[in-house]
């Protein structure tokens, strides 16, 4: 604490992420990353930029990596903001559009920056419990709002909302920004891009993505929002009035390239959701119950063993995982999806875990 | 315009960066790029570091990052605040540190972002004119104030101030930060850094840098902050309220060996230097009247021709340099130093425009 901090920074509690450990010999499941590399041809894009070059700034809007976004997913590039990472994304979502007069709606167990957002820009926020089982009840967010803001599929449960239940929130919810955080949408959830196509592009829509995980780039630091062009300039002005170069040269090419490889992303992805089911199938074997995940981790847990002491004899072994203290997940442990063979590696630990009971 | 956009978006009027044109054979002395490239172990960096582990998040703290800057600059790794470039660090800067009940002041004319930050964040702020000579005068900074920041050297003045002059300044303003941006420093200004040495750090200097500049790394995205441990602690606080990760794997590599490698720097800021003073003398030859320079551009007038018609004459000739409409320097031209051969191709149209006198 010091005097000369601004009251804002009085009153923070800042986000923690998951670790990155520097252990060798570590199975890291703990922060949803791809287990396999980003695409090829991102390396061989950002090795083609990494030159004297790099003394010049990047393009400031970042459009030839708007056009390869707005291209794939069928938009116009001015629907596409770009930000480094979709934590910065959304932190000028969250000042952009969802300080309002009315409070923002997220559900009670969900991505836990969202609050931080709120505190750091003095949003005023509601937390809508989520249903007996984990699961959003979309009909709960149908009242007076400044913006209504989740996953989909939501983290750190990994359950997913069909598509038609967010249209039809959004018939409902006429007056504030509805934004659909798909950071997870590739490993088997119906995404809500398609909505945002032509004439029909809902004004209050906007769809958040990263390039973190099924793009396999968390180290680059790229994510991006898609919207009604309005929705995008809004955001473009508080960008421009933050930082004028979130992107630098090498970030903007290796994106273009890996959005451009739809095959390594499909390939990918198809591999981590085998292992994901293989997983859950030998984890009931072992007792656990795990929630229906369409995302590359699962929230599992064990009937007879606190979530805090699985977490804590995992590490004794080595396998880094997350645990949320929040009272409803307390017993859960958030595990991301990695190759078969740490999964076994996985399955063998919590085997013999479990095995001492 | 939107219904949707926060009360803070429509207020808004956000910074213009200089153009990154896409032409080609261009003199481009527009943006104060270095003319050289980066240190090339600063490109083996990164390429050492372009591989599948980029599907990892980097460290959020960036500790490597951190010591090789302190250990550059005789500091404790707890004094060091890193950010995607220092716009990033400046907006950081404004929010946590400088949003008090009493206005932070800064120079009227310095760098045009300054403001924007303000409107952004909600700051009130009060303008300082400089002197008759462009100089800043510390001693109108005197008075009740939220915070002072100011470049050293100045930009776009390019006059910097003795280190003697800020010392006095902070023994009279103990009540709030000061903030020395030293985005030009390494052209020939002493910097503050080392008064933030051992046991007698004020616990009210921050000090910023950039490697977009004098580092030749504008397209990487890295800056920092140093000052007393106390002041980072408050930007920690913001930026894990924002964005865990501002700085990929590339950036803190490419950032880490560009740090080290002052060799490198020395040699192409003594260029850079050189060509000034080659510059400023050629130019007085053709009866242009240019401010002092510490920093690796040039504001320079001619005293019979407006400076938005020296802008576009130049321009027709593919020479890129800045103009700023504001009242006082609309008569000056704003000129990045470049190779000495971009230095003559400038001097020779420049000839050409104003023997048309």
């Amino acid at each position: 604490m010091s005097r000369f901090w601004s009251p804002t920074v009085q009153n923070l509690t800042p986000y923690v992420p998951g670790e990155q450990p520097q252990m060798q010999r570590l199975v890291k499941l703990n922060t949803n990353e791809s287990p396999y590399g980003p695409s090829p041809k991102a390396l061989a894009a950002i090795n083609s930029q990494n030159n004297a070059d790099l003394r010049l700034y990047p393009d400031p809007e970042g459009l030839a990596l708007k056009k390869a976004i707005a291209h794939l997913h069928g938009l116009e590039p001015n629907q596409v903001f770009l930000g480094n990472g979709s934590d910065e994304v959304l932190a000028h979502v969250f000042l952009g559009l969802l300080k309002h007069q009315d409070a923002v709606l997220f559900p009670d167990i969900t991505y836990s920056f969202y609050p931080v957002y709120c505190k750091l820009f003095g949003i005023e926020y509601q937390t809508i419990p989520l249903g007996p089982e984990f699961e959003i009840r979309t009909a709960d967010y149908i009242k007076p709002n400044g913006g209504i803001i989740f996953p989909n599929p939501n983290a750190p449960t990994g359950k997913a909302l069909p598509r038609s239940e967010i249209e039809a929130l959004l018939s409902e919810n006429k007056n504030s920004v509805v934004v659909i955080d798909e950071a997870y949408v590739d490993y088997g959830t119906a995404s809500c891009i398609p909505l945002l196509h032509g004439a029909a592009c809902p004004e209050n829509l906007l769809v958040v993505h990263t390039l973190s995980k099924s793009r396999a780039l968390a180290g680059l630091r790229v994510g991006f929002a898609v919207g009604h062009p309005d929705l995008i300039a809004g955001l473009e002005r508080v960008k421009n009035s933050f930082n004028s170069y979130p992107l630098g040269r090498l970030a903007q090419a290796g994106a273009i390239a890996a959005i451009e490889d739809q095959a390594h992303l499909l390939e990918t992805t198809n591999k981590v959701m085998q292992t994901r089911k293989c997983l859950v199938e030998e984890l009931k074997a072992l007792g656990f119950e795990t929630l229906p995940s369409s995302a590359n981790f699962i929230l599992t847990r064990h009937p007879q063993r606190a979530g805090e002491d699985l977490y804590q004899a995992l590490r004794e072994r080595g396998i880094i995982v997350r645990h949320f203290k929040s009272p409803r997940i307390a017993d859960y442990l958030r595990i991301t999806i990695g190759t078969d063979e740490q999964s076994n590696e996985l399955v063998m630990a919590l085997k013999d875990i479990t095995n001492n009971l």
